[in-house]
């Protein structure tokens, strides 16, 4: 089964056989299309006393999750040498079955269906997020530390809680760790369309702050423009529109002359020094992407004259460096936000 | 008389003509060889009650200065419409004794000859600064409000003071703004010989921490590099020598796999690419000036994997955002720098 969720595609992983362990796999980095295998092995023991067994029902694929295949990110899963090929499995494509392999996948729904004599916090049919990265969610079932995992609210749908550990997070911090945004205030971000940028939309909507929206011009701008707007966008661009100059007067006028106190960025390279021109004095650009791999280049006079901050935003090392009362204080956050429909993506679902 | 000191140009306006007025002034914005002019004006009126006269002893020329007159610079002096040709004086170079002019210079010491009823901080034969940004200094002395002044100790020379406002205060709270730096850490600086560079060399010894001091390839490099090493610098490096790949293992092996925890840069363009790479994570690249006019260009991975924040910094806005006591505090601390002698620029004072 194949889910299309907003950016991002969602399979299910629950199957027909409860016990084998199937999961999608690699030994090595790569073009994942090439190095990815999926494979069956044989069934996990049951969970060690401070373990939980989760089923995993729905995990997302996050561009990110291409980048550590590749390779090319700093995040790896750990090597699993306790999986064992299930025996007379096939072993198409050049697999080899000696080897120990990565699970892939980084976020995931999940429900308990066994927890160890050692575990007070979860029993079975508790629906589950993970709590650490690089678990390893493109799997039928884990075998997981209690301490690695965190309960999800029982009003909250499979499809919100598979998708709400990084990107509405992202979002939510971004909007408020770097400077304090008043109703009223205007930001501006790129690659508008994005499950982040949606998701900032959507939660500055919420606190009334003003967003411009940046996004590739294309055939059906007009429905996209039309969906942002839904979200709550203020007012969506193509970075062509942004780029004439005429459009500096525009926005002073949309703004009426307040000025822009935050830019996001996930893109980089000529657009985002165009987007960072249109900032304030004083204002912060935060940088949680790099989708055209081309670097930020800015005219040092942002930095001495205007006082720009530039920082980069990662939700990992966020979660790295925060405590679990903090994390699960986020994660409460967020279910809060989709409970009241404050962060709700316009879905995509795809079912076979 | 001219003076040559460090990086700088001083001249003396000292004059025999004590009763007139000689300036540096300008009608309007451009090349400071087409459009300075150096003009003689009628005697000042004896300062007002909250006003003192100061005669200005020296005033050195920084970069800046030279923007400011091409009016590529945030900072302007105000436009003097006070001040009056003097009659029968010359007029050369087509100078337009009916407009208004801007007198130039920005920093200098000088001494108070007379002082306004009210005013009492201030009394005959004290040497002073500046308090306050772009007030004229290329002038044989002014009428100014004591409020824009502060006192500069008796044991600091008028070399010394006449540069205190700038230059060191910048080195000192780049130091200290933006991360905190322990005895054995370490930084890195390109444009290392500039007066802003010396300094840092100067007070990053005096606390401890070391320094890579980036420097371009000159004729009599190993000059600077001995001149550099005498005022404290750990190591100094050509720009050339950091862009070779195996500096990078070096560097590791001079740190002892320390991370450099604070990156200073005045020159901007391919070789800050570099120097940034140099620096660990969570650091901080401060930008203060930008000699090659090209843009700062950085991966975005800096920012999102390596937590990378870059800043600028403009000394004339921290004096704008901070109180007198602020000021006078940092002024204090520079002047004692200076009189232990951790602060002193290895000058090239010429006289005529």
């Amino acid at each position: 089964m194949n889910f299309r969720f907003g950016q991002k595609s969602l399979f299910s992983t629950s199957s027909r056989q409860n016990n084998a362990l199937r999961a999608l796999v690699y030994h090595k980095n790569g073009n994942p299309a090439e190095v990815m295998r999926a494979q069956t092995f044989e069934p996990l023991g049951k969970p060690g006393p401070s373990q939980v067994r989760v089923k995993l029902l729905l995990s997302p694929i996050n561009p990110a999750d291409i980048n550590v295949i590749e390779g090319v990110y700093p995040d790896a899963p750990i090597l699993r040498s306790d999986l064992v090929p299930k025996a007379g499995a096939s072993s198409s494509l050049g697999y080899d079955r000696e080897k120990p392999v990565f699970v892939g996948g980084n976020e995931a729904i999940g429900v308990v269906t066994d927890a160890g004599t050692a575990v007070q916090e979860f029993k079975a049919g508790d629906r589950v997020i993970f709590d650490k990265s690089q678990l390893g969610a493109w799997a039928t079932y884990q075998n997981l530390e209690a301490a690695q995992l965190a309960k999800v609210d029982e009003d909250i749908s499979d499809v919100a809680a598979a998708t709400m550990r990084i990107n509405p997070p992202t979002a939510l911090l971004m909007l408020r760790s770097f400077t304090t945004l008043q109703p009223g205030d205007w930001i501006i971000q790129n690659g508008a369309n994005s499950a982040v940028g949606q998701a900032v939309i959507q939660i500055a909507a919420a606190l009334g702050v003003n967003t411009i929206n940046l996004v590739r011009n294309r055939p059906d701008i007009n429905n996209l423009m039309i969906r942002l707007h839904a979200l709550g966008a203020t007012r969506v661009l193509t970075y062509n529109e942004l780029a004439d100059k005429a459009m500096k007067q525009e926005v002073k006028k949309w703004t009426n002359g307040k000025s822009i106190k935050l830019g996001l960025n996930c893109v980089g390279g000529k657009d985002t020094t165009t987007m960072t021109g249109y900032l304030g004095k004083d204002a912060h650009l935060v940088s949680y992407g790099a989708m055209s791999k081309s670097p930020i280049s800015l005219p040092t006079s942002y930095f001495i004259f205007k006082n720009l901050t530039c920082h980069g935003y990662w939700q990992s090392k966020w979660y790295n460096d925060h405590s679990k009362a903090d994390r699960l204080g986020v994660y409460a956050e967020i279910m809060d936000l989709i409970r009241q429909k404050k962060v709700s993506y316009a879905a995509r679902v795809t079912e076979p």
